[in-house]
């Protein structure tokens, strides 16, 4: 669910309709976020999973801090990937037994920060045994770790594999017998495991077939543990719909499979809880972000709306971030909603480069100077993803309304 | 010219060995730029080109404070992309008469700035002639202004068109003289013409045979000036290799080019100067980037060397700004320049993402946590085109020996 709601043929995000918000930033470009759709987006969730599954916030997918603390009392848990991640969650009023932390280059430093803060941290190495075991002893505390098994099998039909194979990510499945002795061994407290086998997936059957094998190997994989399983973590990955052709996720493959894995866990694990770390799913939806037209230009034939925001605020808009064909994200002319009338347009950015295009060649209400382009689905991975300073343009703003 | 000069195995930038200037920066990863390959490089452009041929420093390609000051007394002008690079040419002490101000979205509070900084503004379209009259009004001082135009032809083996077709930059050709006719209706100082046809060229005849295309255009456009033309900035797009297969560009044929044209010039258009603009052809080569490995990680029989660095502060190298096949940048272990031993291992960052690679099996000597991986060419857009704030790590140095 995205914004939809219009006054007076204006978009509104959170009731407020786009040029009075645009007035009440102070500036445009901006990208805002709608409570109300974040609640119920996490709602539809929850009612979709099996009694008991825990719901985890990644903060990555979007860490403004406002949002952070919105999302905190509606979760579970919340889900870092730096120290930088993890002081906004804590700062948001995380309990630090419910957040966990992953990534597979930890500095020293932060895994220090991570055993002081109390949090668990996902073991992604055997090098981090020993980093762990060294920061336990000197603050004594024992630090709280899961193990991220890096698994024997691909996720398919994920937009992006992060397991199966070689990969950074993690510890090999075969190798983690000998990291869960080893880490018996330097008394850190064991806590479960934690598995995350791709990201953007659109097809709801092959998550649900993921989620099943990844029992599979977390049972094996108990056998060796030092302590009882009581957390076991299996990512997310659930995708939103960018393109067109993209089709919402079936969520009811995914619900079936998650209801079947809690009742094996509860016979053959029990105590353990299953978690689930949800962050474009969660939050892509809600937001937008607004760009006003500065130009109009034809030429050859062709329209431009020069915008005063572009890829260095929504690198993926651009295409430039991860994509191998540049598709258009849904984009629309948020103060002339009402329009009938469709004309051709190719919507770019201020910077001296042809990279810097939010939508090449799209279906849009005529525009003039002074309107308000909205990029649709742009509540993950916006503003923190982008390099804001490229040529030295002001940065974008965010406001959650 | 890359730095190449070695003590004790250790790769130097300005006579200072890697793991030394790590210190003296006090973190890692960091970007170094070599001041001696920069005036080497502007040197060798100077003796290249045609005595009378004004050289510029494009800011947009590396805008680090130091290294603009360092450039300014080198170069005969600056050319800027924002208000954000304008104030930083101006606080380094150029000349507002040789600091030229380029982009097709420019807002309107910029367009005053630029005009009371008393800089050559690039007209990019209708609209920037009326609020340049309307600034120019108000503050009592005639803006200075050149036309960007948009050829009616494309250049051939670029990296990247950025003129003919269609497009978003500058005025297309054939509307040129209706606006030359409005500028002198507004009492603009009209000062010339600008002209960028691509960026990242490695191939000097097509760069020769754009030359040669570029002045014909500018001797029909002169035609319907209101004044005198004084500057003609052919832009630039020279390339620097990145990949293997990749040959340093040639620059005999621009040579030849450029002397023709300035001989052309002083009888067609006396009075008026020909500048180039180089922006990664000049520091480019100049700059590294130092990450440390963090951990050394098999996986599958493959080798991952994690390190502290990667996409956030270097998305070129990572292959996600604007190329369409993935191929490694030249990476070496800065702290193992004797070995000779070399195995394949992929150089990965800490992001919980496969996008965050710096070399995907690459031949590397073997190298161990603490090791310092080097990026070359990492001279231009580097940490202003990367996305410093992805994932809450901390942001990368900068320093210039």
């Amino acid at each position: 669910m995205r914004p939809s709601e219009t006054i007076h043929g204006e978009l509104c995000v959170g009731n407020v309709p786009l040029s009075r918000l645009a007035e009440r930033v102070g500036q445009t470009p901006f990208y805002a976020y709608d409570r109300q759709l974040l609640v119920q987006r996490v709602a539809s969730v929850r009612a979709a999973l099996p009694a008991g599954v825990g719901l985890h916030y990644a903060v990555k997918a979007n860490p403004m801090p406002a949002l952070v603390g919105f999302m905190r009392p509606l979760v579970d848990g919340l889900d870092v990937a730096s120290a930088g991640e993890m002081a906004v969650a804590l700062d948001a009023g995380a309990d630090p037994q419910d957040v966990s932390f992953a990534g597979p280059g930890k500095r020293e430093a932060e895994i220090t920060q991570a055993v002081a803060a109390g949090v668990l941290i996902n073991l992604e190495s055997p090098r981090e045994v020993e980093l762990l075991a060294r920061a336990s002893q000197r603050l004594g505390l024992p630090a709280r770790v899961a193990v991220r098994v890096n698994p024997d099998f691909d996720l398919r039909g994920a937009g992006m594999r992060m397991g199966g194979g070689a990969k950074p990510f993690g510890v090999d499945a075969e190798q983690v017998p000998a990291l869960l002795k080893a880490l018996g061994e330097a008394a850190l407290q064991f806590e479960g495991f934690h598995l995350y086998p791709g990201s953007q997936n659109l097809n709801g059957e092959s998550i649900a077939e993921a989620l099943r094998e990844c029992l599979l190997l977390v049972k094996r994989l108990a056998a060796s543990a030092p302590a009882p399983v009581r957390q076991v973590n299996f990512g997310g990955g659930w995708g939103i719909p960018y393109f067109p052709g993209d089709k919402a996720l079936d969520l009811a493959p995914v619900t079936a499979a998650l209801a079947e894995i809690q009742h094996r866990m509860a016979s053959d694990m029990p105590g353990a809880r299953l978690v689930l770390e949800l962050g474009r799913y969660l939050v892509g939806e809600a937001g937008v972000y607004v760009a006003r037209v500065l130009d109009r230009k034809l030429s050859r034939g062709q329209v431009f709306l020069v915008t005063d925001g572009g890829l260095h605020h929504h690198l993926a808009a651009s295409g430039n971030f991860g994509q191998v064909i540049r598709r258009n994200y849904p984009v629309a002319i948020g103060t002339r909603m009402d329009a009938t009338e469709r004309e051709k347009a190719s919507v770019v950015g201020p910077l001296c480069t042809p990279l810097d295009m939010l939508a090449d060649r799209a279906e849009l209400a005529p525009a003039q100077p002074g309107d308000l382009v909205v990029v649709y689905q742009s509540g993950a991975y916006g503003p923190s993803a982008s390099p804001q300073a490229f040529l030295g343009h002001p940065r974008c703003a965010e406001v959650l309304v």
